[in-house]
């Protein structure tokens, strides 16, 4: 089949951009509109925000959508772009292998070529790690069976709970990232931490590609590419940001009653064409 | 039915927001996420964007997006905000005064209160004024027969299609709006007119509640109230400025890879209780 082919080509691709000279930047996306400017503005890959897209379909974060719902979005966005596409499938919609599973399948059929997998078992609480390798392990097993294969960025959730004693977060996050790896994982996902020391000991520990979420506070690119992280992304602080943008633009309507905050927009007939 | 009777509540606040000591501001939404910070803002009801809404799920403008599509956002709105909402719903998709019937149905289901109907037969033509007069009448009737009132905006497009030569185009506008408003219109509305004297005029001959399309460009809103102006609403110009705001992160990032246009955005816990 001459799609999943073409699905296997952006795969390899995809992984490929995780080991390039370049490190990666994923400037993350929540809607067709988002992901088509991204793609203009010359990133190399979508990825898209859970948080994003479940904030514009009116859920809070945490697996409130459903999976068909976030899937839809993946798939209008793949549909649309020619770059590769990943998924943040949160925690893969269910506790079991099977959920995670299912989940891999309905990504690979939404035409995205990554995911991002999570290790908690609801908003508050990390997985047991047995589980968590079950469910990589059912994830890598449905894209062999299928034949196409799935960038999966596995993340640790040690930082962003704030689980056990803060002196034991990093090694917690360094046992668990090491079993993702041995597990099949293509890229190490810790989202949390900004401390520049902190991520290159990550790096050097880890031997393999490392994702870092970035944002205000962070280190810079340059920084961050000179310690050997291999990929950053902005999880939902760019769709968050256009909400901080329409904040604005109400109140200068409804205060001086101008449009300065309309002007750098695209025109209509520019968005228009991008779409058609 | 409580139900039907609080959205006939939101239909006649909405109505009466037209004829209001104060300019009715609706700088348009395009999704829940928009809808709920422009409430937050403090704008009296939430006016779609189909540009916006058609963008954001891959389509160009223009009925290229099914009606099911459009009003399934208008309903996730509808669902999240308290404010009355009014749905842009283009030429009701389709020319049939049937089409306008099942739509303006549509849109009470949504759980919306108002409507933005334009004389279009396609993307470059207007449509008779006979058969938008049968639009309107079938809106209305279809209206009447549910029992729940809808604002009706009849919008005409003279000027947006630069339809005729350029010294008929006022006496165009103003024709159809009159048979509008004749036709039972709550509002006239003449999208792609930013002359402060024109618009003066228009206001006077029509001599009923008028919908001014502002961005840059176009009078202030002091302006546009001094000269009687009802409501003034924004168009999808919010949601390009978001891909302007889009473009400009990427760009950063790429370049100096720096986050200083992340910095001015809610933080997601603000926008997750928010949609909690």
């Amino acid at each position: 089949m001459s799609n999943s082919n073409s699905q296997a080509e952006k795969a390899n691709l995809f992984r490929d951009l995780h080991r390039g000279p370049k490190i990666l930047l994923l400037p993350n996306a929540w809607d067709v509109a988002s992901a088509c400017i991204l793609e203009q503005a010359g990133v190399a890959a979508i990825a898209t925000s859970s948080a994003g897209v479940a904030f514009t379909l009116g859920y809070p974060d945490g697996q409130k959508i459903t999976r068909e719902e976030m899937l839809a979005v993946v798939g209008r966005i793949a549909a649309k772009v020619k770059i590769p596409v990943t998924a943040d499938i949160e925690a893969a919609y269910g506790n079991r292998p099977e959920d995670a599973a299912l989940t891999a399948r309905a990504v690979i059929e939404a035409g995205a070529v990554g995911l991002n997998l999570e290790d908690r078992i609801d908003h508050r609480q990390l997985v047991d790690l047995s589980l968590q390798l079950e469910k990589i392990a059912a994830v890598r097993e449905s894209s062999r069976r299928i034949g196409v294969p799935l960038v999966l960025n596995a993340r640790t959730d040690v930082y962003l709970l704030e689980a056990g004693k803060p002196e034991s977060r990093f090694g917690e996050t360094v046992k668990r990232l090491i079993a993702f790896r041995e597990a099949g994982a293509d890229c190490l996902f810790a989202p949390g931490i900004r401390d520049v020391e902190v991520i290159s000991r990550l790096v050097r520990e880890l031997q393999h590609p490392v994702n870092i979420l970035a944002g205000p506070g962070s280190p810079t690119i340059p920084e961050l590419q000179k310690i050997g992280v291999a990929r950053v992304s902005l999880g939902s602080s760019p769709m968050r940001a256009t909400l901080g943008l329409v904040r604005r633009i109400a109140q200068e309507l409804q205060t001086t009653g101008t449009y300065k905050a309309l002007e750098d927009a695209p025109s209509h007939a520019e968005v228009n064409q991008r779409l058609s």
